[in-house]
């Protein structure tokens, strides 16, 4: 990650700084209730995430409730970390729930392509349209089928080497797709955003990269009754998330302690923070 | 959260803070078998307040297996936050063990009301006459049909809004009912007791009320072979908990450090601290 | 435990630590991918632990994933903490994955003994003959049948009382035994290895034992293309582990600092560390 700002070759990256900074305080004004699917291995930290953001969640991951609460929550997230039975049923209740109500859902694909299970149940809910789709760029090549898929969490592409896929999978479902990676690559298939803000501390901390899907979510809850639109969301939760990784890795000694401080920082993380450490490029394609 | 002790308009509250440094001592000098059947989101950090406390947590949930560990511990939680289909049938068993057993036993009826599922099974846990219930205002006032139940984890109203709540809920099941918020309430429908201690990130980290359930069977278990009440032991473990809490707060920078101090606090809280810390009130009814 | 070495009555104590030292930097210049099918309390801190050390975990416990992944994977680690009936069935397809296809494995077989259903899928397991198993004492005297087990994931007998049920063990189904106490007990039925390294805080976290369990599984698959035996790689993840839980201990002020420093710490150590500080003796039958 370099010290200075991307060049900006065209688009607005500054109205991205704006949005996330307003967005913000519009998430702490009116804390989003955002419902999270999400795997056992970090659903404790992915609602510390949220709490500390400011945001409200709420784990609720069985059959027949799942659909009833999608639809009443602000914002989804679908994550296929340790898809169970009963999460999988649970899964396509919520999604479905979403859908009718009109509440946008987060789809994370995790580690689909080698394994079975998920790819399928992926597959399925790709197709219900998500409003965002968010993986690294293993899990976006395999969910536009042009890869296998890694051989579990880890990116082994960059996302730059997933464009391709991620704008292929935004114009099939109408869907948003963020691909994480050193940096973030976010498209709607008209426009992409890429983020250089982060911190490689980010993957050695599990749910570094699930509990974004879930912020996501959030900011996409807190900006239903405001202007901007879908990918001004997704990159907002993004910008923020990952400026507040940056601020934590300062004060970190090492991964332990680092899960600790990020969630301090996205507690103090303020307006000023994010316009001042803002490394955002907008392209039109 | 005043600086100064509740006003004292009734009963003994220095009796519950002497019992509640006592039971602390009992705890530590003979861990309780603390059986927790929780959520999947706060079971790391549950085991971990009941470690750093001094308990003996084991997560049993389930079937098969829940029964008879009721029988065997010497205190148990039920929390309904994640309740899958096996948890459902393990809580039933387990709360069918413990009352053929004599294993004192706690229910806390997370989000009920709003969602079905775990609204019915509430339902069916309380008719077994659990010996205390832990809830928000929200949860209390839907247990006792009183109202419909929050949308989630957070309380929307406050513990007194709930009192008579509660003290139906005592009346009719024999069991000690406990709201938590700003200020706690605990009643057994005779007395009421107030605890003004804690600190407002205990609602910024997930399980910071959750544990507090797992906190209470520790302290029933500890209190089995004491003259202390079950009303007693249920205050003291809200007053250790929460005088931990404010100790955290005081070392903490945001969220995620408070969690680290909290069950720090835990480790190092001595008798002398409850003592010097506790603002309790209780009142005959 | 001691500030002094173990007195070195036998053996090459100095080759295992070398060993370790070695182990360590091959994990890093290639992270194993280390299959964790471990229980929901501690899945999190033991991915985190796996993330610090520099290993690559996968949390895949669920039926028609694990017995693939199992066959892609370095080493696969099985924890019978929370064993629901998902779980069981994932168990066995991956331990008969693994070994098909040669992958290194490790049986924890938490609390076993008294708890029926995970006493007997341990009994299915261990048959299939497991290149380790890790417990407490009171876990390896019930596999091997020689004692009931504890009443729960804490160990009630040392782990020189549990030698000749590790050894009988050993003998029977071709494992290296681990038996976790103040000072470890590792052995083939040939040789015992000793290692008195560790801090008593690792009891006062969750998953303190869980984690090693899957460091051993990391290690085992480090090891897969060394001359280094079974018995040397468990040691030698022993080893690692305790010596960072020493160093951990150090800067922690109570058991909730102490599991953030053990990540930070497991990050920071290196080879020196361990020839260093470790307390190792290895004795030939």
């Amino acid at each position: 990650m370099s010290d200075t700002p991307c060049p900006s070759t065209g688009g607005h990256p500054s109205e991205i700084a704006a949005a996330a900074a307003q967005l913000l305080g519009s998430l702490r004004a009116a804390p989003p209730l955002t419902h999270c699917i999400t795997n056992a291995v970090v659903t404790g930290f992915t609602a510390n995430v949220l709490l500390a953001l400011g945001a409200a969640p709420a784990m609720v991951d069985i059959v027949d409730e799942a659909g009833v609460f999608a639809g009443a929550a602000s914002g989804l997230l679908i994550n296929l970390g340790t898809p169970v039975p009963e999460q999988r049923a649970a899964s396509l209740e919520a999604a479905a729930g979403a859908c009718a109500a009109g509440t946008p859902w987060v789809l994370d694909p995790v580690a689909i392509g080698a394994l079975p299970v998920r790819t399928r149940l992926a597959g399925e809910l790709v197709a219900l349209r998500p409003t965002a789709i968010r993986g690294n760029a293993s899990e976006i090549l395999a969910l536009a089928g042009f890869g296998a898929g890694g051989r579990g969490v880890d990116a082994t592409d960059t996302p730059d080497a997933a464009a391709d896929a991620a704008r292929a999978l935004a114009g099939r479902w109408g869907s948003t797709v963020a691909v994480s990676g050193e940096v973030d690559l976010i498209t709607d298939g008209r426009r992409v955003v890429r983020i250089a803000n982060g911190d490689p501390l980010l993957t050695r901390v599990t749910g570094g990269g699930c509990a974004l899907g879930a912020v996501m979510a959030a900011f996409l809850g807190a900006a239903r009754d405001s202007a901007f639109d879908v990918l001004t969301a997704v990159a907002a939760a993004t910008l923020v998330y990952t400026v507040a990784a940056e601020h934590a890795a300062t004060r970190a000694q090492g991964p332990g302690s680092f899960a600790v401080e990020l969630l301090d920082a996205l507690d103090a993380i303020g307006p000023d923070d994010i316009l001042a450490a803002a490394r955002v490029e907008q392209v039109e394609l």
